[in-house]
């Protein structure tokens, strides 16, 4: 267990205050982050249907793969794994017409949840169209709630506990950053760079251990940086072209993402000019981030900088940050974007990532930031600027 | 792109057989696999709405987030871009009450497509309930069809150009286990280890570079092995225990899975006797593996060789390989297990995975195989035993 027990029965009260909020008598949360987050369950399981459950008392129950069940046993908060963990049988595993949602509608029936109002994550990658349809046709007494964002949101406001996490993986973006610039030069395949990065990411640093990102290191060159999400092959590094890197250390799945860019050779003038407009704009993002400020409030003093060098962006400029498994390491919650008025309080944590796509490649200086009491930290030292080697 | 543009069109072709089979009119396939294998298309951009369409004729469509519409544009085999790619603006990225499907709805309305037949991935990670949902609001005249499996299934016989990347991902993999046997050794922490093979992985062997595994290499020792899918931490491997690796070599998407165990000292009795049992059941399963044999055929073989050593297993014992991402790298279409009728042909290619989870930790030696003229081949020559060091 990487938490106190205290500190999962305090996530769980602060889930069961939105629940009732909302309405809601049972959670079925599938999301891996948030299962993790109120049980402490950690297993690269999510490719077969699986559910922490939470009623308005008692402990959560895991319900998961049968062969999965002795990992929810080992990493689960709860002890009383009789009544906590349930495992079902191989034959639901990808095997249709048969789905494991019927397994859950019986497990819910069974525990007398068959007849409540129950929340579900109807927006989730590992909530399928039919993992919804077999439930409710399981459970035909039950009341279905969207709970899309329920847990995340309870996420948003990370422990002190959980901040020491990031912290942790903020060391290790730092030592894949300096790997980096260690060891790249100009025809160097990007696969034999890719390899370091991810070495020293799962070695982790200055004593932390490395976990897997829950994005692979992205680090698109040249032409290919215009494309926001192409992965590596073995093409070599050039002289005069720019790489963006946007990796993320990451600790007992806690995610400190950042986002450098190195040019070989003297840089152009207009990505000199774009590093100037994203540091004058993360300056004024910073500024502009503290406690009672919104979200969109940062978003504006950072489109505002950017506009005065010159620049404009479309796509937000920065998203919540903490616990996280594939395919995604933002919280799908807050943005730094129009519209977006959350107002920011102390133990927040960002992603803010300014990225300009220019005409011939891309430029990313990103950093992950803590709200604090009267502002904003960044978690990172990595220097702040357009790399050149 | 990886195959030529006829070999992307035979594909389409096949996918279209299918459609009319299944009285579809405009598939809307969302896995990304199915996506890459209909157009090449190839990023990590999965986490936020995407599709491609296939109507009965003309090209396909690819459809996502604006900032990942010039990786499509890079990766795509089709070359009237203006009409075959198309991207959404970035208000319609998590951020709800919107939601991408109300823009995928209009684009298909807009194609004329709005009163068509559609098969949707009902049951796949990357179709949500809401997606679903909102697909279907937005689109009043369409009739929709549940078209999960549709294209995995004709991705099941690969062709030669498939099987050439799935050999190159098998001398990955296997210089990933020699790597393991020139570096593991007692008092190594976990996550040292799996940064070597993490690092052999990307680099790749033989002259072919290293794409990421859909899975992170599993990789747990003694008591934890018990458990299926439980990731590394910093422990240090010990004397006395076993690690298995369930991993994958990959190459442009396609992965070639192989696990093998490894203990430290002399091994116990019972391990040595699994692994009898389980080498006793891979020959067996491997001498019924061969075209017109079912797959079930090859499970019984299996069971019936365990059961003659005083082993059984619940548990599929294998299943479909191919191109995969995150988070699974199985085909979800065939599976060695009982019940399972689907007849073996030449060129399909399976992970006859046969782990046996003891009480004290777990054994694998697993093989990926491809189905021959006259009957299965292993694909890599790696020492098919219980590794002892």
């Amino acid at each position: 267990m990487h938490f106190a027990r205290e500190e999962y029965l305090e996530r769980i009260a602060r889930a069961r205050a939105a629940m009732e909020r909302a309405g809601i008598e049972l959670l079925v949360t599938v999301d891996p982050s948030n299962m993790g987050w109120l049980t402490g369950y950690d297993g690269w399981s999510f490719y077969t249907p699986q559910a922490v459950l939470l009623a308005l008392d008692g402990d959560p129950v895991w319900w998961g793969r049968g062969i999965d069940a002795p990992g929810a046993r080992r990493t689960v908060f709860m002890e009383d794994h009789a009544q906590s963990v349930v495992g079902y049988s191989d034959d639901w595993v990808q095997n249709p017409p048969r789905h494991a949602a019927e397994e859950l509608a019986r497990l819910i029936d069974e525990r007398g949840w068959g007849g409540l109002r129950i929340g579900v994550e109807m927006d989730n990658y590992y909530y399928s169209a039919t993992m919804h349809h077999r439930l409710v046709a399981g459970l035909p007494r039950a009341r279905f709630l969207d709970a899309t964002g329920l847990v995340n949101w309870c996420r948003a406001v990370k422990s002190s506990a959980e901040i020491e996490m990031i912290r942790r993986a903020a060391r290790i973006v730092e030592a894949m950053h300096e790997r980096i610039l260690a060891v790249a030069e100009p025809g160097m395949p990007k696969n034999v760079l890719v390899a370091e990065i991810q070495h020293q990411g799962t070695l982790g640093a200055k004593g932390y251990w490395g976990d897997y990102p829950a994005i692979v290191p992205m680090t698109p060159s040249g032409l290919d940086a215009t494309a926001a999400h192409l992965t590596w092959d073995d093409r070599p590094l050039r002289r005069g072209e720019a790489t963006f890197f946007e990796i993320a250390g990451v600790h007992c799945r806690y995610h400190c993402p950042q986002s450098r860019t190195l040019f070989f050779g003297p840089p152009p003038k207009h990505y000199r000019q774009a590093e100037r407009a994203v540091l004058a704009g993360l300056e004024a993002g910073m500024s502009a981030a503290r406690p009672g400020a919104s979200c969109e409030d940062v978003a504006a003093a950072f489109y505002a900088a950017l506009a005065e060098h010159g620049f404009s962006k479309d796509s937000r400029c920065g998203y919540s940050i903490g616990m996280s498994y594939p395919p995604d390491w933002g919280e799908r919650t807050m943005s730094f974007r129009w519209g977006d008025k959350t107002v920011l309080r102390p133990g927040m944590v960002f992603h803010f990532m300014p990225a300009l796509w220019l005409d011939d490649g891309g430029l990313e200086i990103s950093e992950p930031i803590v709200i604090t009491e009267d502002g904003a930290e960044r978690l990172t030292h990595t220097p702040q600027e357009l790399f050149v080697k």
